[in-house]
């Protein structure tokens, strides 16, 4: 099991065929960002949040990404209603723990939903897995619990620290996002290197990093695979889109572009996997 | 009564010189896209929800436009208050039923809000309106009943009998989109053959062509002309904006200033009428 | 305290050296918008409005903006709760009455916000700024009352002459944007004579302002400076981006593009202060 051009393209190549229908129940800030992110990539999107109706549209759907980036309690009752669903259906599950560690509520909300019903992956950023990992009692909490904000980028050996402990504790692929990109399940580890420094002044780029782990996890039955499959192509995608960016609006656009378009050639010239 | 460059023309004029007011309950995923094209196009937007205020808002308005595609009980109730309201006061309703058949939920929130207050305009993709024909006891439920999710392009047959029935039921204009998008009333059917294979890969376009027939109902006293004016429009401004994209990201912006910069030249070039 | 090149240069350059934290609870068109026009600026947006965590947020960030835009009940009473959080800790508050005016639960809604936390900057156009002033009782109301919707673009006199009676009521920095954007408080007025017609054209651009205003309230102590600086950012941003743009969708993005990249010397050549 090796992240390679192979195996990325591989998976690409499912997603253009197949065009899964991934279920999102996401944040307004990202909503229309990663419904067209999963268009571009060649997924289906549905977006659907009523109580009255999560169950019946898992359902139907490859893969639930949830992501409690605008967080109320009527969404976090639906979130956890799908989530239970996918467990019973064997959907995979993406969670992005948006912001934990900014509020005690955020930070709640997220572990609560680990605990009820670990997703297939989990994906943040560094100060995003400290906070629930300390939150779940698997790893200390750090004096840096409260984050900034929800767009830190910078990782941290304890981050992946605290990453190996959630996935052992629940047997999910845990992702930390950064300047490198670590997928981690049990003591496997992988750092995907690509990525351009634009990519964090464009809002919503990390839910769409968990929308496309949602889509490869609909056609790899790896969650780690899946997500590091998911991290490449997002940072490639980023890193060709900034080549022909003016700045953060044209990146946006380039971005959907490049996903679009994205050649096997690319992926070789481009996928950087290091330590 | 034919639709032609003059009267697709007479129309876009009219929407530049009086910026008519549309009033939008709207899905989160498709509300800045939807916006944004009501003001390339030159009409008002305003997007308002409330229960305490979308009877009042309905009062100032030319046009409703009606999009349950990310639904909840209140944002219904809101729904069919402000149905009701433009029902009293005749400014026509244009209904976009997102996702019908994809869950109960949305085929049972969509029939009942056309047997409460029959739109002027029903707009959806082939799936969507044989969902809500078969749930209104209209046509005959299909096996295909369950949709694969929300960005169904494929017109039919079916759909447009479906559509036939929904017009002789409830005296509205019915329009099926696809790669011909069909306007239905009585026994009128036209078939508007603009539009790009690459619209599919954005999201909220199918929201827009709704929005848009929402502006053209309120400059043209007939829903059956009002739909296929917004439909020839978007499809052309889609033409045009395909042929300078590089993808579906640059595609979206393209679209908008085609929308803002559309000329009679272009329509005359670019409309075609079929079967 | 004199509105030049060095003092708005001077506040741009603490926003992308602190990246300061921006509370946002705003309306859902706006709200990708803006997060991206904040981040472009190079401050840090937080979009979060559920009860249970507003106050807690709040604590963090280094300015809160308001903007009732797609109100409802539930929203309104976390715009309460994180206005008061916000005046106990001193964190500055812009409220934008979006579409005061229009409906009497808009007009109503803004009025009451005003009262129980008057904002360090209140900011919207002609139509809304009398509707508030007219609400509170410190201006006549006129026949205009009701506004013809959110997008309203024209300045007046007695519009000015309402917002110093608000500032002089509530002590806050009013700012009434249009062709050329009014900044009040007390006995100053200051005109902004930047800005793009073809800016009317895209949605939430209104908004951005209000963002803009809170990031600069949070490097700079004057809320009257502060409102000036961003009036004359996003008016030079936009004229940059007008000269670029084929529409208003491209205009969009490269609004963005030219927050990201002004110079000091941008200012330089285009700010225009009058009147």
């Amino acid at each position: 099991m090796n992240v390679t051009t192979e195996s990325v393209w591989a998976d690409l190549e499912k997603i253009r065929e197949q065009a899964p229908l991934v279920h999102n129940i996401t944040n307004y800030v990202a909503m229309n960002t990663t419904a067209n992110a999963l268009l571009s990539l060649g997924a289906s999107p549905v977006m659907a949040h009523a109580e009255e109706e999560v169950e019946d549209m898992v359902k139907l759907a490859k893969a639930l990404v949830i992501n409690p980036g605008t967080l109320s309690k009527d969404w976090v009752r639906s979130m956890h209603k799908a989530a239970l669903q996918a467990k019973r259906l064997n959907v995979p599950v993406v969670l992005d723990p948006v912001g934990a560690g900014a509020t005690p509520y955020r930070t709640r909300t997220n572990a609560e939903l680990i605990a009820a019903a670990p997703p297939a992956i989990l994906r943040g950023n560094a100060s995003e897995i400290r906070a629930v990992a300390a939150a779940l009692g698997v790893a200390v909490a750090t004096e840096e619990a409260a984050t900034k904000g929800v767009d830190s980028q910078h990782s941290s050996e304890s981050a992946v620290q605290a990453a190996r402990s959630l996935s052992a504790a629940y047997g999910c692929a845990v992702c930390v996002s950064g300047a490198t990109d670590y997928c981690v399940q049990g003591d496997r580890v992988i750092g995907i290197q690509n990525g351009h420094p634009l990519m964090s002044r464009v809002t919503g780029l990390g839910c769409t990093a968990s929308a496309l782990c949602g889509a490869f996890a609909a056609v790899n039955p790896s969650p780690w695979l899946a997500s590091a499959h998911a991290m490449a192509v997002m940072g490639i995608a980023g890193e060709l889109a900034a080549a022909k960016a003016s700045g953060p609006g044209s990146l946006q656009l380039c971005f959907l572009d490049a996903l679009y378009t994205l050649s096997r050639e690319q992926i070789a010239r481009h996928l950087r996997i290091g330590g």
